[in-house]
């Protein structure tokens, strides 16, 4: 297949902070997009309106790229209109499904919400892809699957289904319904990719984690208060077996990330089935690892405060990500001092994200 | 609470084979009853018009009540018209929901059609119930939630989740909908009765189990091949660990199952938020045994055939059916003998089922 035969990829919650790097690398590596989003999570910006919209991400994913890319706001429980998008663009090959929400707090106190957005819209989006005869789905799938980790590092094998929580719940039921259709039918192919924990920024400065409100990940949090947004972090537990008491995670640059999405589109091509792969760099750092490298990469002191442990979080997780390099040729490229340069850029660059600071307040 | 003051129970599948037997218990518990059902898997009758629809099964049930029974052919993918049920019947309490695909190998075939039916249908009554402020819900769970059994008998505190089907994946994944719904807010209640495996008919001989098209469960098949409908019944495996090589489990009179309902419908008097029971007798029969029950109790021969064992099938499976003996103070009443004997009488009365046999074909 050359550049030019290349199908388009449809890439739901493209305005967000994993799409939106999708989408770059995407594009860069020659295949159209389509971007669908209902902007549930982002910032809308209203100063530069242009003709797709007034999305600030994606705005700043067409200057980095150059090109223009379809948006179409559209939530996934409106059939009629992810419908309406397939007819538009005929020429869709493959979906890239990262909608969804994703804050675990958040969905044990509204677990209904949870499961309406993540596993009906995932059915209507697959319900529609059907109608149109596209068969072929990455979707964003988590480490959180794995539960407790019964063995490190944790490779596709390592029994699924432990989560706790609504959000994780979600991932494993989609990615088990996701199962079930590759198995009743050939002409499906799917590839779950297991995210560990994306951090960084693409290193233009322009896009990066944008979390509205609380950031309930650890990274923005760090760098939030590393540009003086937030006067100091919690560190959830300093007892755990770890070398320094603090919870050990397996961070992972969101363009490699992104480009392990770019491998796995390229998988469809060998009418593959089903596949399962992680995504991380099979290194754990620790929380205080972390605020470290945030001090030295943006040169500020980063405050913290010990707090008790959140209930639901494991001490140490990082993946066996040799899978993916075999089977994908894809591996993680960036190291974490990388990260967090990258981190800093994007998040001195723009203090208060994506939203044009007026008075500093949110 | 005097039985005048009773709340109002909708029954999702109620014009199905346990929602009809749910709905006259209920009824003459005192209960008012509204039965919603998109009737996929009913016949619909047309030579005896009234009031309510055409509903054979719910006619009759009206018969056996001496009652009219609000009836509502509604999907619950159709969330409105989900609301307008509520609407109309403001005094609705209790929510019993029955409604939901369950022929395993179609949903191996079909998963997409289970995952929307079942879930979706589920989430947008969970929904629709929240708006209308209706806390309490009765949710037909299976016993296959239970997977392979890792000790006999079950007790619902064996380990669930290992079911291999898209079928019993939906009723998994309700389960734990519905947990992590009572787990976010101490309004909700919720008792989850995993049913073993149901038989038997209403004693007057009027309503009963009535499959579309090729039986899925084993003792409609045998009841057809006792009344001559169909040629022989093939017995899927004769080399399992059992005491005559076929399957054994644990089949449970289908009024004593409704029964079950009501004891649940009176457990939310104590707002027992999450509840869990085993709805079975404790004791297993196998294939074999069953046959030759349903022999004695029709006087007639039933030809078989042994098959392969199907996929997914296990061995045996009974419950323990003692805390909804302790929590409920039910129990199943009815033995083997008198289970057969309803669904012969069932069965010898009405030969096609609800179908009024006109030339005895399908």
């Amino acid at each position: 297949m050359t550049d030019s035969e290349k199908q388009c990829v449809l890439v739901t919650g493209g305005a967000g902070y994993i799409g939106s790097h999708t989408v770059i690398e995407l594009i860069q590596a020659g295949y159209p997009v389509v971007v669908l989003d209902n902007l549930v999570n982002s910032y809308k910006g209203t100063t530069q309106p242009n003709p797709n919209g007034v999305i600030v991400s994606l705005q700043r994913c067409e200057e980095i790229t150059k090109t223009t890319i379809p948006f179409y706001e559209v939530d996934l429980l409106d059939k009629d209109a992810v419908r309406q998008v397939f007819k538009k663009h005929g020429d869709i090959g493959f979906v890239i499904h990262i909608a969804g929400l994703k804050a675990v707090g958040e969905s044990c106190d509204l677990p209904l919400l949870y499961y309406n957005n993540n596993l009906v819209g995932t059915i209507t989006l697959l319900e529609v892809m059907k109608e149109f005869g596209v068969y072929n789905i990455v979707f964003s799938s988590s480490a959180t699957v794995y539960g407790d980790p019964q063995y490190l590092p944790i490779d596709e094998k390592h029994p699924v289904g432990g989560c706790t929580n609504p959000y994780g719940k979600t991932k494993y039921f989609i990615e088990e319904m996701i199962k079930d259709l590759c198995k009743s039918s050939k002409q499906w192919n799917a590839v779950l990719l297991r995210y560990f924990n994306p951090i960084g920024a693409h290193i233009s400065g322009l896009i990066g984690e944008d979390p509205q409100g609380h950031p309930n990940n650890l990274m923005p949090y760090i760098s939030q208060v590393a540009v003086g947004r937030r006067p100091e972090l919690s560190v959830f537990g300093s007892d755990y077996d770890t070398p320094d008491g603090t919870g050990v995670r397996d961070y992972i640059h969101v363009v490699d990330l992104a480009q392990g999405h770019v491998a796995a589109i390229k998988k469809f091509k060998e009418n593959c089935g089903l596949k399962v792969y992680n995504l991380g760099t099979g290194v754990g750092y620790s929380v205080l690892q972390m605020v470290k490298a945030v001090e030295k990469a943006s040169g500020n002191k980063v405050a913290y405060k010990i707090c008790p442990r959140r209930p639901g979080d494991v001490a140490i997780s990082y993946a066996n990500p040799e899978l993916a390099e075999r089977e994908l040729g894809w591996k993680a490229q960036k190291g974490l001092q990388e990260m967090c340069e990258d981190v800093w850029r994007w998040q001195s660059k723009n203090p208060m994200g994506f939203r044009i600071a007026e008075n500093g307040s949110e």
